[in-house]
């Protein structure tokens, strides 16, 4: 939520759906650049602020709008509470900055519904079992959201966010890319992975956990347009088998620009090779993505996976630190200018010829394939950096995904 | 607390009176000017905010001190832990924005205290039985310190403020007002409801009720200046017969600017009256000072009395609408341009003479006395408000204030 103006209108859009007879939780974020300002205070104070005394100051962020919110509602009309999470109580392991959910009471919540009361809730935290407020982390907020609307057993979730759904491919990079209506879990939770960053990968997860039907819309929409229409908007994130689900092969192109590959060549072929080499990696809490290990020649293979491009020099030293010297490897080459284009779909599963296409296409465009890997439904190619926007046009083109 | 500078200052106060070997449990404030920004976006969105919503807004001021205050600490080497008011938890009433404190669990902090902690509570704040955030009002937090001091049966309750103690008068009035190292809590309480605003008038009463030795002092000194000085800094608020007790007859000058009188000519002389002219204004909400009738003459009388002046047109406004026509009274009069100023001293009870040496001080400079209200431990006057200043500067000096 931005501005109070702002919240005006979250609050005429509420009392709109609260008008059409639905019980309504609402889990708002904290206004805009408010967690970035609390969190600059203690760094202002200590490079190395404790989580816990971290999390009792971002949380206020959420407190302060859940109530703002609420005093909009009554200004139109509408009885409304908030609860900060711990009132909830939404309970959360003690890994404060990170937290996760473990349950959510939803009696409290239940009774105010019953009363016709709005309830607003806070995102982004919850309460460990020792009694000290916890937060979820950067985008906690749309995670919440999900597993309050799992916990009451909502009939569905929706996250208004900056863009109004979730599209074949991101529409900067390809200019017809086309909003999909609906997408299932497993190809939401890969787009969500493989870079489009519409949702946080861990909202969508529990989406999936749950089976709740999420849909994601976009909040800058005038809030007093016609019900039928908003609640038909945006895209639904909904499950294999459902009615709502498009039958088209590929749903759509998902990038990530800034990935690194890394190779450590003339490794010895022996087991417990990759945990040797991705160990240290790991423990320096580096994110590892793709990972291949080559056909070994003599007993030696090269070992290559990729990191985010902004940890690369990191993975780089603790490789030179760790692994040359201990595994006896060759030389450790790198390239720091690689991106990834996958092609997304469920229906992939039951049709040959994706992989196929996808190459041809790309071979087509003179585009050269650094590393493959594959799940059950997307193909990921790595890729020169500077071939990308082209290897999503084509990809899209070649996959028919600007017709609808 | 202002800003992160500041905070940090605090600390190292703080780690000054624990490196001492003291158990140090603190209270801060809000950061400056912050309640205000949180109370000014609920003003934003609604003239008529709900109280519960407003201090589920109002209280994260306090919480964000203290949270910063820990890693303050923490960065210079002490264990210290914040609190919210509902992990304590501090028990109050369900009187949203004007909570009371009804009870203080010390169990958690006291096993902190134990542990060597630093425990650090945010003011003015609690939650009601229903698991509500309730805030106390403003200036709470000193009223929350105190508090918390009487349940952890603190040696002092040390409160530093922009001042460094109680004066004899108010020095901006007064040059050779003079500080006092002791005041006794009547004293004290008498001062603060007389417009002396060194310290909410709750704070005080607490502290007379639980018999906590508490002391005013500057938070604007070197935070790293002797300790031994520091204790006996600003001014003790003792009990009556405590050694420390100084034995003068008055203690002090205090002065309200800002009354308004109000008279109600020829009210029928009868039983309730008193009731049915002020009943009115109380329920609008004015709060009534001094209360004067007079000798009634052939049934009739005149009925005087004192409200803050910002609230003497909406009080002469009750009085015509309500008052004049029921109880068949003669002209409302009123005047906006008076000021009360106050000899107050608890030594006052067993000396004579005091009132006659007053009114004698006020007669010698030509003031006039509008209206005189007296309690065990004070007389009071109303005078013109041009005479206020000559009226605090004579007083000060006819009572040998300035003289230590």
């Amino acid at each position: 939520m931005g501005s109070t103006e702002r919240i005006k209108n979250v609050a005429r859009r509420i009392a709109k759906w609260h008008d059409a007879g639905h019980q309504i939780v609402v889990v708002p974020s904290a206004m805009s650049g408010e967690t970035n300002r609390l969190l600059g205070l203690a760094k202002e104070i200590s490079n190395d602020p404790d989580p816990r005394e971290l999390d009792m100051i971002a949380s206020t962020g959420e407190q302060v709008s859940v109530a703002l919110l609420a005093i909009a509602l009554h200004a139109i009309g509408k009885e409304a509470v908030s609860y900060a999470g711990w009132q909830v109580p939404i309970m959360t392991d003690s890994a404060f900055t990170k937290a996760r959910i473990r349950s959510i009471d939803d009696s409290k919540v239940r009774k105010d519904l019953d009363a016709g009361r709005v309830v607003i809730i806070t995102g982004f935290q919850g309460m460990d079992e020792d009694g000290n407020i916890s937060t979820l982390g950067r985008g906690g907020s749309d995670t919440s959201a999900v597993a309050v609307a799992a916990a009451l057993k909502a009939s569905e979730c929706l996250i208004y966010t900056d863009v109004d759904g979730v599209y074949t491919t991101d529409p900067r990079v390809v200019s017809d890319a086309r909003r999909l209506k609906t997408v299932t879990f497993e190809e939401m939770l890969e787009m969500a992975s493989l870079g489009s960053k519409v949702l946080q990968i861990r909202s969508v997860e529990f989406a999936g956990n749950y089976r709740m039907p999420t849909r994601v819309l976009s909040s800058l929409t005038d809030p007093l347009m016609p019900l039928e229409e908003e609640a038909n908007s945006g895209t639904l994130i909904s499950f294999e088998g459902d009615s709502h689900m498009e039958q088209a092969t590929i749903t759509g192109i998902a990038f990530n620009r800034d990935e690194a590959k890394i190779t450590v060549m003339s490794v010895p072929d022996k087991p417990g090779i990759a945990y040797q080499i991705l160990g240290p990696v790991a423990d320096a809490n580096i994110e590892v993505d793709m990972i291949i290990q080559n056909q070994s020649v003599d007993g030696k293979t090269d070992f290559t996976f990729t990191v985010p491009r902004a940890e690369y020099n990191k993975a780089m030293d603790v490789l030179d630190a760790s692994v040359k010297a201990h595994i006896g490897s060759g030389n450790i080459v790198g390239d720091a200018k690689v991106s990834k284009v996958s092609v997304v779909g469920v229906g992939m599963r039951s049709h040959v010829g994706i992989a196929s296409r996808m190459f041809q296409t790309l071979s087509e465009e003179g585009i050269n394939i650094l590393m493959i890997s594959t799940s059950e439904i997307k193909i990921s190619v790595l890729i020169n950096e500077k071939y990308m926007e082209l290897a999503v046009r084509a990809l899209h083109k070649a996959f028919d995904l600007d017709k609808a």
